[in-house]
């Protein structure tokens, strides 16, 4: 019964089309686009340009997967100053509208280099400007459109690191989630996200900064991943589906900006940097290991993530692990070429981890069968 | 799969104690509290005085239940001249909250009838200032304190009238939700706001915006008022309980807010206005009924209602009537008074109104056995 605290201030435009509303929520703001090269091979670009015309001030439309300081540094200075009055249109996954969060803010100085610096410095920086953002996904699984972070990776320097933007200014003011713009997505992206999304809802459970809003719109994600996946998988045209994905990513986002994530978005940091595996399947994995060291440590967390699986089935992380695997997805360290040993001390240090602090089970017993 | 939108800015804070954070939350502002005559009776405006010191610089301490247009017409000119660069702090039940949220918003020409005027025409005034506003709940049921709506009584006419403030500038900045503020409560209090809080549930749900957020919420909070409101009654200085409670009426705040109310909330209009029935009594007391004219027009609706009870149960509605019962509370019109023929009026005269059109069955048949 300890306090809490809950905020989401994004206005969550859902639908099939709701695109079209795109107009309507500029409310007459000309908009920069952010966007990744497919859009444009597969004709979102030209839709956009043609729903919002004159309106459309500027693209950048070569967004990287996992936004790198190196990519910033040449486009951020004049950036804000040539737009201004503009609102931000991210169309993408989480690196599009990651990116689109990381021009969004203009520091006082005005470069980028101020903002690595005090973000590589463990700061925030102090926002002299702000663009309003308006995020659509196209992909069902960031969930970035409705939380105030950013992820910047950096590997200019010998030991690559990861960074986070977060501010009151990065709330997107709009989230427009169209479950047809996922239509595209190749099936490992499809199964990825929707992992991600996994993860975020159960990351929020397992979490120090669980308060009773985030749960109970987590566990409604959590099952509506788990009931829809297969299926999709199965179908990918399927609407009925597509839809019932992207409203769970929305969700779990809700319920994820309010907690941030924990233990497996932690060890994903290190699997994506060093194993380069993609950040869906990277922080999903061990989402059947971290649940049996979450189990246990807390009667209150325990009975919220009973309610994923229903009250009856008494190792939820097996029935967990059992559906990764009926979507392909190995569980065990070592299907990504990491043994045994280096998987106990990539968790331990994963714990220590900003993210890692949030899990409720501050010092788990890592027995040898863990890894 | 029709397209859905749900935004709730509200900050909310929440927990035992949560009271002690205002200063903070204030952040240096001064502040005006708005609070009704059992508050210093209660020793609540004197804890606030203690707790703020020379940041109150005024007390609006006679809030009237149902807030009435005679009461504001000597009170709001100056008002929000006077106390520019304030803060609102609303303490109280919904009327108290709706008081504040009237007293909120400076019209351009600056006198209340301005704004009386502009809402008997059934518009919203252009608000050319306005207070923030932070709403402390001293009872479990309004939702208020997460809801940008405010309900003004008219009974300067003949026939006394109803209206409804609802501007983007009358959301709260924050909820300061302390379930301790609820323990002087009377039974009936109590009792009748939890009802209130239930109502909001199901009515966001048999609601033609229902949304998949405003469910997911909606759900959670009706269980919660079902399962805590017999042993709350039974025990009233449970602490344990009365935070579930505070969470649900928040919760089913969050629910509605999005939403609004349906038929039996218009319904209550005329019971509070021809026969003086407490607000959270005349807006519970029949949902047994709507929720039995609310079954079977829509599967996707009869599925999320079926959630609240258990989809084993086959007339949830009778079930509700029988936990009515079990709180002491009459679910037949003739019990308040109304007969047969003035309850189907009253009930074809609410499906006609603002509320009754939000109602997913626009044309319910009403048989002799209804009311």
């Amino acid at each position: 019964m300890r306090a809490w605290r809950y905020r989401n201030p994004v206005a969550v435009h859902f639908g099939w089309g709701v695109l079209e509303e795109l107009p309507r929520v500029l409310d007459g703001r000309d908009a920069v686009l952010v966007t990744f090269p497919q859009a444009r091979q597969a004709g979102l670009e030209a839709r956009l340009r043609s729903l919002l015309g004159s309106k459309l001030r500027e693209v950048v439309g070569d967004v990287e997967p996992n936004p790198e300081v190196s990519w910033f540094a040449s486009r951020y200075a004049g950036f804000w100053k040539r737009n201004a009055g503009c609102a931000l249109l991210a169309v993408g996954g989480g690196s599009a509208i990651d990116t689109a969060k990381l021009l969004q803010v203009a520091t006082k100085e005005g470069t980028f280099e101020s903002l690595r610096a005090v973000l590589a410095s463990g700061g925030q920086p102090e926002v002299a400007a702000a663009f309003p953002l308006i995020a659509m996904p196209t992909t069902a699984g960031t969930g970035s459109e409705v939380t105030p972070w950013a992820t910047l990776w950096d590997r200019s320097s010998a030991a690559p690191r990861k960074y986070s933007l977060h501010t009151e200014r990065t709330w997107p003011e709009a989230a427009l989630v169209d479950p047809s713009l996922a239509l595209s997505a190749p099936a490992a992206v499809t199964r990825n996200s929707a992992l991600d999304a996994l993860s975020h809802s159960l990351e929020s459970i397992w979490n120090v900064n669980s308060n009773p809003v985030s749960d109970t719109l987590a566990v409604e994600a959590a099952r509506t991943v788990i009931a829809t996946l297969p299926g999709l998988l199965a179908d990918p045209a399927d609407r009925r589906l597509r839809t019932s994905m992207s409203r769970a990513s929305t969700t779990a986002g809700l319920a994820f900006s309010n907690t941030r994530t924990a233990l497996a978005h932690s060890i994903s940091y290190e699997m994506t940097l060093r194993h380069g595996l993609p950040h869906g399947l990277a922080c999903s994995f061990t989402l059947p290991l971290v649940w049996k060291l979450a189990a246990g440590v807390d009667a209150g967390r325990d009975a919220v993530l009973a309610r994923v699986f229903g009250a009856e089935v008494e190792r939820p992380w097996a029935k967990l692990a059992a559906f990764m695997r009926e979507v392909g997805v190995e569980t065990d360290f070592s299907a990504y070429g990491v043994g045994a040993e280096e998987a106990r001390r990539m968790i331990e240090l994963a714990l220590g981890g900003a993210r890692g602090k949030n899990f409720v089970n501050p010092s788990p017993r890592l027995d040898p069968s863990v890894a």
